[in-house]
């Protein structure tokens, strides 16, 4: 170590790096765990959250950093990266560390995007088990989550095929769903664009019920919402119940629970709450839990994984999907809230290709050349740019956490360029370093690693945005003024008779707010760069989720299933028949 | 043990032989293996089975036993359970012993038949994992599965929105599909009915190709279908790419390959050949690997296991899916032909109950009480009943094997019953025994167990019913006359069309003759029991396997995608928040 990144791809660095992950018995010592603690898995053991939380409930947790970015250019500006080089540099510096991270979809792993864990000397190993399914979580939710499906669709049939007599014969009352008011849709973990708006159901009285449906893709679906924000068992459980599936024809929701599969989809569920253990390119363990979408859902990895990892580590580094105004303000208002932990850092990602495009540089698309401009120095546009870094590093401080600023080094970046930057946040009261984890691993991290230590050891009054008491149109507002800079919010009438209701409806006064918005820009229109001056939010619908007790207010669409590209990544993998080894993956 | 089974439900006692369950490092001794071959797993650790074939290539093979049975009631009875019993039975009498069964479907475990693996004292632990997705390789197969379907609809899409010369700057050809001719479904392990036959990608452009499709189970796929007898990682990579998806629109077939999906797809699939290890209730190590259906595959456990097996134990026990017309013929002239393996000897498993039905008795239907005739001695229904379990015994000799008749004891049989059981067998030159394995565990299998190891001794001149080069009409007319007693074949003038162009075409000179039938009769009709006489068997249909490399004739209905039932098993499974235990599987 460090390998050369410049040469060799992901994929060749984490088989030379396969040699870092440590045995079941090494963990167990480097987690101080007791052996049963650890449920072996090939070797991405899970641990047993129940029996860790159990021990250690009197420990002192560690220290908890968040890694946000400033609003990324599409190709994403290294959030997981900067994670992985983060604890890797804390272990050069001695420190008993480890982190948190989502586990991949196999939705972009086989389409563009890719597996996508870091990169380079900071990526995250095993990267096949890693990119392929792990430990089956991702399995165990698309069955729950079927099974619920099944279940709706075989009731309708024999609720239209019997009477009530003979419903009641088998201990049946009757649902009568609405079939033009069914909330719940099927999932698959591919990006399979087929299966978006689909007719079920055609054939004869016993092949279902005849209706239109709709499959999302596994990581977008409320399970895994819940699997991320659940605290424990029987908050799992219970959330798992109260999933609203459809509504009966008098508009009256009807739940996982009432059609009496509950029980059983939390059966398929009982092995995710137990985060599993991958590791970084030089052998730090980190936990990967969950993959929810950072839309309707929080984006990050799960609050058990934070609360292990904190037990376990005296330095827990978590990351949040998106850029800081989507992930850093659900980190901020929601999952800290829900799990009552507190973080001592936030780590701001910004690379000077991104400056660059909120400077005025040219668009970035994935799958075309880059343009010049971000492979030249170019000081003008990355002054310009750092607006969108400074509006970003603002909204952190207003929770009370003061970020280190971390510039995610890429090799075509000059001195003057990072000097620039350091310059310009310092200037404005933050600190700033820069860290080339991607080309040196651990070693090129220590100025941000020793940032971090230090920002720990500071007082931190962190406290959310708004209280849980503030009414739901009241909130919006102040995230899109205070997080995003728009004037104020538009709300379409619709929308707005809807969160008039929930204010009202004592049922939601503990729903989380969850915003939904495009990341690729601070307002709703993803082309709008840098910091927009004088606009308003539109506001067009509230989604609600039952059983993760989310509103999502919408100031944006979301695709809850991608669709697969002409030129996929799937083209390009294969197993080696002799050795059993996958290659191909990025 | 024994547990009281006649108190006592299935699951229970699964709980309380929890105990039983060895260690990884007493597994590692108990199946004499390099640590480095076990892959951890749970409590279900996987075999690597490149390490352990390669290290024991030269070890000679143990005595290799396979369980079938007469034609069942719909109720089934006992295979697995007289599996189980006879490994324990074995085991008492101090052998190195083991065995193979299939993986248990979502499907049925969630609905009426429960997961179904032996019961009693001979039942498989831990029932919990085991029933619900075990190691995952069922959802590995989905994930191969469908992303060959996500290639098709995707691609479909594709080119109906791109000109050729679009098309070929990705470095794609115009593949053309008929949408009127495809031939591969979605597939997911749940009794959906609602899914059996589907439209998809309504909407816009990039909402997929709109079409009809189709889900099947996921134990009734072609990837399934292939685990089960692939030979090796080569072996199975190579079918994997020679499934056929569709046709073109001059009636030429696409192939997993021609999609550039089936690295991809091998890639998903790489964990799955490595058998994973459970345990009877007293113990002994079992594989478990694959779960094909027996209609359109061969309905046991994998070769691969049987391969292991026989290196690993001195007694290696297999199981044949349904009634020794099916499951004995598909082990005799498909599975054992690819595999190479000879079996020493067969158990034909045979129930009071099942006998009675034969001998004229009353309709056995499930979920409803079982007649008087079952519960109260009558010695004349079973006596008439015999000729079944003598049709049967007749047709596995004729491979050369001197089966073991097993009575599979219930507690409501008579002594008058089994001797006059007994005395039929004896009289017809077969060997007969009682086994009361579901009562008392090993030590009631312990007549059974002398019988089998006493049969291992002999000399086998095993020998398949047909050989190769017998062309598929001809030996379609040898199993139904020589295995169901038919006295011929009609064939429907499009099957027989379709058979001669098979016969015709060296393209599928190694294809495996896979009957499809139904198991509840010698004929094709479900509803006659006993021996029928003077019928002939009728053709309908010969479907086709690209990548498993089956030419399956029909002689029934196949539906691969079974209902959930309106009184299903999930509504009574959950699982208990403290413990993380699930309860109500049965």
């Amino acid at each position: 170590m460090p390998y050369d990144a410049t040469e060799l791809k992901d994929w060749q660095i984490a088989e030379l790096a396969d040699k870092n992950i440590p045995t079941p018995e090494q963990l167990v010592e480097m987690l101080a765990l007791q052996k049963d603690e650890l449920i072996p898995y090939g070797r991405t053991p899970k641990v047993d959250f129940l029996k860790v939380m159990e021990r250690l409930q009197n420990r002192p947790d560690g220290k908890y950093i968040e890694v946000t970015a400033i609003t990324p250019t599409p190709l994403g500006e290294g959030k997981t990266t900067t994670t992985l080089g983060l604890i890797e540099g804390l272990a050069v510096r001695g420190k008993n560390v480890g982190g948190a991270i989502r586990q991949p979809s196999g939705g972009p792993t086989m389409n563009i995007k890719g597996t996508a864990a870091g990169g380079g000397n900071a990526l995250l190993i095993p990267m096949t088990e890693f990119s392929l399914g792990l430990t089956g979580d991702i399995n165990d939710i698309m069955n729950a989550h079927n099974l619920a499906m099944v279940a709706l669709n075989a009731r309708m049939q024999h609720e239209a095929n019997y009477t009530d007599e003979e419903l009641a014969k088998r201990n049946l009352r009757r649902l009568d769903v609405d079939p033009k008011n069914v909330e719940m849709g099927w999932i698959i973990d591919f990006a399979a664009q087929g299966l978006r708006n689909i007719m079920i159901g055609l054939g004869g009285k016993k092949d279902g019920f005849l209706m239109q449906s709709k499959f999302g893709i596994a990581v977008s679906s409320e399970l895994m919402a819940i699997l991320a924000i659940a605290k424990d068992l029987p908050d799992l459980r219970e959330r798992i119940g109260k999933i609203v599936v459809a509504y009966d024809k008098t508009g009256k929701p009807i739940t996982t629970h009432d059609l009496e599969v509950d029980g059983a989809m939390a059966a398929w569920m009982r092995n995710t709450i137990n985060p599993t253990v991958c590791y970084t390119a030089e052998g730090q363990p980190v936990f990967v839990h969950a993959g929810p979408f950072a839309n309707i859902a929080i984006g990050q990895s799960s609050i058990i994984a934070d609360r292990v990892g904190l037990k376990v580590f005296d330095y827990h580094v978590t990351e949040s999907g998106f850029a800081a105004d989507i992930g850093f303000e659900k980190f901020w208002n929601v999952k800290s809230r829900l799990s009552g932990l507190k973080p001592n850092v936030s780590v701001l990602v910004a690379t000077i290709r991104a400056l660059k495009m909120h400077g005025g540089g040219p668009a970035v698309v994935p799958g075309r050349p880059i343009p010049e401009e971000y492979v030249n120095e170019n000081l003008g546009l990355v002054e310009k740019g750092c607006a969108n870094l400074l509006h970003h590093l603002k909204t952190i401080q207003k929770s009370g956490i003061k970020p280190v600023v971390c510039i995610n080094g890429f090799y075509t970046d000059t001195e003057a360029e990072v000097k620039l930057v350091k310059k310009i946040v310092t200037e404005a009261g933050g600190r700033c370093v820069l860290s080339e984890h991607w080309l040196k691993g651990g070693e090129g991290a220590l100025e941000l690693a020793d940032a971090v230590i230090e920002a720990c050891e500071e007082e931190v009054d962190f406290k959310p945005l708004y209280p849980l008491e503030m009414p739901l149109r009241q909130r919006v507002d102040l995230v899109a003024r205070e997080v995003y800079g728009a004037d104020g919010v538009d709300w379409a009438p619709e929308a707005e008779a809807k969160a008039k209701r929930f204010e009202a409806d004592p049922a939601y006064a503990d729903f989380a707010t969850m915003m939904v918005k495009t990341h690729l820009s601070l307002t709703h229109d993803p082309t709008l760069k840098g910091v927009p001056k004088g606009w308003r939010l539109p506001i067009r619908d509230v989604l609600v989720y039952g059983g993760a007790k989310f509103l999502c207010p919408m100031a944006g669409t979301i695709s809850l299933m991608p669709g697969t590209s002409s030129d996929p990544a799937y083209r390009r993998i294969d197993v080696d028949v002799q050795t059993g080894k996958v290659k191909g993956l990025f």
